[in-house]
């Protein structure tokens, strides 16, 4: 099992601050296993995300997926390797309101420096309210500053 | 040109208030030319949107893109009509640090009420941050609040 230092750790374990985006979301960090690749994270969803109707607008539930895939690759990392995302792809399949949402990641296949990514987010009574799949590029921890 | 009403221009121009997910990302309605398909918005991103690094997080980026694509559909629609986001696939191209951000959508395709949509966001000095295609459904108002 890979140690668990570097930036994202010590956001997760409370050696650092949560990042602002994410505390913004509600992020919650719940498990992960490197090894397998696999991540999962909770969020908040609160009245400030909602559409007219009540419901969370789907901008919230990309960002939570956003903010699922990435994790799911920071977790596997070395101290001093970051990550950028260069692409998501989001299905919206139900509407869903506010709450807690569980998003579950997975690293699908990372060749050399790219990264192939999925997730799902999930509300309590509902199984799968959106999916994501994304791309990434891992990148040294001193060219983060360029990540978006 | 279509008439300005229904539940897109009466938030926009001040009839109802701008949906509470919209205040949050800091949008700004700027112009739309409903018969073209085309909408400017505008949105504050703040520190509460930023990665460790101090860029604005992709989560929020994407957020912002569904925030164009939307408005730009929904800018064109008919009082009684809405829209849902089936689908939005957005492309980082670069970093962006907090500050205004500008949304340029435009409606591509409609086929029925299947519409195709893309956008792009752009800082000041950047002309573009981050760019989206997506996909959406054209619905009855009265089913709106199945919408996500």
């Amino acid at each position: 099992m890979r140690g668990r230092s570097g930036p994202f750790w010590d956001g997760v374990e409370g050696r650092a601050p949560l990042p602002r985006a994410a505390a913004t979301l509600g992020f919650e960090f719940v498990d992960a296993d490197p090894d397998a690749g696999t991540i999962e994270v909770a969020f908040t969803a609160t009245e400030d995300f909602v559409n007219p109707m009540g419901n969370v607008l789907g901008a919230f539930v990309a960002a939570m997926l956003y903010d699922t895939v990435g994790p799911a690759l920071l977790a596997t990392l070395e101290p001093d390797e970051f990550q950028t995302t260069l692409g998501i792809n989001v299905s919206f399949l139900r509407p869903v309101r506010p709450g807690r949402l569980v998003g579950r990641g997975r690293v699908v296949h990372r060749d050399g420096d790219l990264v192939f990514l999925e997730a799902a987010l999930a509300a309590p009574d509902e199984p799968v309210i959106a999916t994501a799949t994304a791309t990434a590029r891992v990148i040294p921890l001193s060219r983060a500053p360029a990540a978006a």
